[in-house]
């Protein structure tokens, strides 16, 4: 028995039933009384346990949140998160957050692959050979990454962006200009975004018979104060570099502050490009300069993830399929012809 | 039967007992066939419908996360999240999000009592008269309010920072130092801490027979951009402030963009405070020039709100106790003698 079934039976509208069930005050106490009698003779039980036993389902999507003193969620998982809720608010899904110990996620994932306490789960922050991908095949918990992973045994379903082809295109738009020393601000190198963006400056260069100098790299977590550290090395250096790119608009902030402390402006001595996950309360365009940026929306992301779990916990979508999402190349001020 | 007694019977350690009945490879086959037959034989299930079966619990708190394409959720949710999410992991509790219509929070908290799929919830972002507070006492959820609510008929269990003294504090600090024009850049007036953090700037003011001009007040969601139209506003005006006290430290990046913009300097031709929720990815001493702040870590509050959400579900904590934290007033450079 289902909700429409109970309703039809009972002559009045789903959303009566459903409102009588879950005890709003609109609905009279008669109509109550006659909802719940007919629920409870024909077994019909909109709880979760309910749900779970006629539908083997929870209804809830999981998500192991890694903790730990040293650790800070990063401002993009907000936005993934709106993104993420976008679709799971009109699906009826609940997100499930199962903080772990960010050494030691896997008894996480075991804990709440055994309880079956959610349907699917997303990783995200893949590294090369990233363990969870098999941990989740091996636990059949159905999963999608919010990113990649390399080197790993089997294909696995993915949601990414071309980080490398973003930064490929913002290198080589660069030494177009004329540029010929690029510095790079990336973030946690052993993340595989990190990887191919990195990847994709050293390609763009040495298309041109250039290369990128171990020197001219600087890989940490993306806050505003490591930006402006690395912009400060970068550009206190010999033959410091006319152009740098940059992994997040966070760290551009930084970057902004040390050309400014160490009396350089951009575009005319620094050409900057960063990366843009399309934050609503930090926009490229109101940058002192206004920022050229790769863009991609992170929120986007998030609600895609979400619409593919739900097919796959559905059983629309099987199989391993890997999405690869085109990045934008924004121009705006901060880029300019190289003076050197 | 528990996991102790279950152990204890089975001469097996507490560990290699989860470990079989989580499926973990280190136990070996027979231990494990041992260790799942005398559970089901005594009836030890520790799975989440077991754990609900046996004490009502589920282990589970839960948030109503507004969504909608207007709605952005802000970059402090993640920093209360991290708080949260580090006593949580120490105590087997989970966060559930559910996506809800900013509009209409009403039908998913109905939804979530109805299902008992959280033993409490924590409520944020409260308004005056917030609507929340009488309907989760009516449903008998156990919650908590990040943040006060005003003119409600009830006492009920809180946690708030001194918002009215934090910008009372520093108002008075700014008019000792001379200033008489002071404007202030909050946060969305329908919010509770907005509205303290503008009656603590009007009691410091009156306390020295002057007014905080209606013109002078600026209220809005906390973006760079934001920050940014406010202080052109306040200071493109006629008798522009000398001081501006500001509710974020993301609009205070608006405020020194703006202040740059016009061509006036800080601390020479503005004093400038901000309120600093404590951010691992954007600094207060890392601003161009280093800002003074009304500093409290909003991660903290995020630990102690899962605290006093886990001793109510135990039965610990009981009844509608406030409990309002005292606030930092820091001193940088961003502060000086009013030269007009």
């Amino acid at each position: 028995m289902n909700l429409k079934q109970l309703s039809h039976m009972l002559e009045l509208s789903q959303t009566t039933v459903s409102r009588a069930l879950n005890g709003y005050p609109e609905v009279n106490e008669e109509t109550r009384r006659r909802v719940m009698d007919a629920a409870k003779r024909h077994g019909y039980r909109p709880n979760p346990s309910a749900r779970r036993l006629a539908t083997g389902k929870s209804g809830m999507i999981g998500y192991v949140l890694p903790t730990g003193a040293a650790v800070s969620i990063d401002p993009h998982f907000v936005e993934f998160l709106s993104g993420l809720g976008d679709y799971a608010r009109g699906h009826d899904l609940d997100l499930v957050l199962s903080p772990a110990d960010a050494d030691d996620e896997e008894t996480t994932y075991r804990r709440i692959a055994a309880n079956r306490q959610v349907d699917a789960v997303y990783v995200s922050s893949p590294r090369p050979k990233d363990r969870r991908v098999a941990l989740l095949a091996a636990l059949a918990l159905p999963f999608i990454v919010h990113g990649r992973s390399e080197g790993l045994d089997a294909d696995y379903p993915f949601i990414d962006i071309d980080n490398e082809g973003a930064f490929h295109e913002a290198t080589r738009l660069l030494v177009q200009l004329g540029h010929r020393r690029i510095g790079l601000i990336n973030g946690d190198i052993r993340e595989t975004f990190a990887i191919h963006r990195e990847r994709g400056v050293r390609r763009a260069l040495a298309g041109s018979g250039l290369a990128l100098e171990d020197r001219a790299v600087v890989s940490s977590a993306m806050t505003e104060e490591n930006g402006y550290r690395a912009a400060r090395r970068l550009l206190e250096s010999d033959g410091r570099p006319t152009a740098i790119l940059c992994s997040s608009l966070i760290m551009a902030l930084g970057v902004q502050r040390a050309v400014s402390d160490v009396g350089l402006s951009v575009p005319g001595d620094l050409s900057l490009v960063a990366h843009d996950d399309v934050f609503t309360w930090l926009q490229p365009e109101n940058f002192s300069v206004p920022l050229s940026t790769t863009r991609s929306s992170i929120r986007a992301a998030g609600a895609r993830v979400a619409e593919r779990l739900a097919a796959r916990i559905s059983g629309l979508e099987d199989g391993a399929r890997g999405e690869v999402w085109p990045v934008d190349l924004v121009v705006r001020g901060s880029i300019a012809g190289a003076s050197v």
